[in-house]
């Protein structure tokens, strides 16, 4: 899969003055903030989306992007991709397996004249998809509050961009035992995840053989997203939605959630004795 | 604007059995999540976009929505609205003037047979609007840390919903002095921007009275909105975004960031001397 990129690629973070107030006084400084870049999704030629994310690891987010939105089965399924850098926008040109793109412009033509939002691509309830796969790689429970504490203890240091501008959230795949093995970060949460969905699809990754960690909230999306590859264990250091709980029961998804220095929370389907 | 509504309406949040480990052990216990609800916007009969969201205030959701995506220009152009609450979703149909309508339709002929995501219908770079509205209402420099101190300490009370899921955002009406005069919670900082928005147009606030703070980061999208409800003053907790300090710039809003209690910083567009 050739990265053909050129000279415009953006950094993801950009260097601009600021005033600090604090009850000392004001002071002017420099600071480093979070690029945010309209990236838009083109397949076969068919412009599909536009999503605001930071733009590095972009390979891995059109594929874990065509991944996890179930455009694509499969890896195999992208012929090609072509990423090009504009002054102040990304677009990716991905060709796709004839199947998928006939599959995907049968979906486009029910929603012919409409426009989507909120939930990629969905305009209308009746499109939106509330039934996740069920996740076939079998939780681990040997996930504990160890294996957090080591990823917790980790992961800054594998935040560069966080660290600098405070404003990235981050995805981490790691073992069952805590060691991260990769992260990325983006401004989205969802596009943080899809970049790791991307990269472990590239590296042939066992879903079962460990966990993802995310530094957001778990939504629907995020869990829907997990659903679609098969992740058994999905942690976030902040709170799930009501719907996020119910579609990890439907998936049979393990999620742990307040993953904190001092515990972390499960919400089984059924409650274990204890 | 009648607000028909039915005996289906979702609460803002759900009771849950919890599992919380801890370094002391485990406990079972109830907990509070958010609901996420996915709600179709409907206008005119043409479904538009689904938003998740928390199922409350959604009549002053929809008002803003279709007021910050430039959608109507004026809240008289919605004629009717009637909210139906389904098991496990929420659809608002909006009426809105002919103009309106006709100029929707030309826009979503341009993209037929195109989904949109991320950004709010918009699958093409062509189409992404970053020029904002040059905001007329003049930012109020009166805005300091007394006051953003003031906000901090009073908010809390003004977020039930975050105070019992830890899963939700809010936006606040807020005098130049620090007064918060109200607030919108949602799983969607987005979403809780135009619950605020939508119900400053019912009130005919006038927006250089005051400022809006949000709890979130600054996203392009967050000050594209304000741009458009033409707010001088936008506030919030955590960072900004580099591209939402280049909207900041274009449209005039006085962007106000990490506003915590030990100060906050501005990236103003010409550095005064300090």
């Amino acid at each position: 899969m050739p990265d053909s990129s050129n000279e415009n690629r953006p950094d993801p973070q950009a260097t601009v003055r600021a005033l600090r107030h604090s009850p000392e006084g004001t002071k002017t400084c420099t600071d480093q903030v979070a690029e945010e870049c309209p990236v838009a999704l083109v397949f076969n030629g068919i412009s599909h989306a536009v999503m605001m994310a930071t733009p590095t690891d972009l390979e891995e987010f059109a594929l874990g992007f065509a991944l996890s939105e179930g455009i694509i089965e499969n890896r195999r399924d992208i012929h090609d991709m072509e990423i090009t850098f504009h002054a102040d926008s990304a677009e990716i040109q991905l060709s796709i397996a004839q199947a998928a793109f006939v599959k995907l412009k049968e979906h486009r033509r029910s929603l012919t004249g409409r426009t989507g939002c909120g939930v990629c691509g969905t305009e209308s309830l009746a499109l939106l998809d509330l039934q996740p796969e069920k996740v076939t790689a079998a939780p681990s429970i040997a996930v504990n509050h160890a294996a957090l504490l080591r990823i917790l203890a980790e992961l800054p240091r594998h935040q560069p961009l966080t660290q600098t501008t405070g404003c990235a959230h981050a995805a981490a795949w790691c073992t069952a035992e805590g060691e991260i093995l990769r992260v990325f970060e983006d401004v989205g949460r969802h596009n943080a995840l899809d970049k790791l969905l991307g990269w472990m699809a590239t590296q042939a990754i066992q879903p079962q053989d460990g966990l993802i960690f995310l530094t957001s909230r778990a939504s629907y999306e995020l869990v829907r997203k997990a659903a679609r590859l098969n992740i058994p264990v999905l942690a976030t250091i902040s709170a799930p939605t009501a719907l996020a709980i119910r579609i990890a029961h439907a998936a049979g998804i393990r999620l742990l959630s307040f993953c904190r220095t001092n515990g972390f929370v499960e919400y089984p389907k059924e409650m274990p004795a204890v």
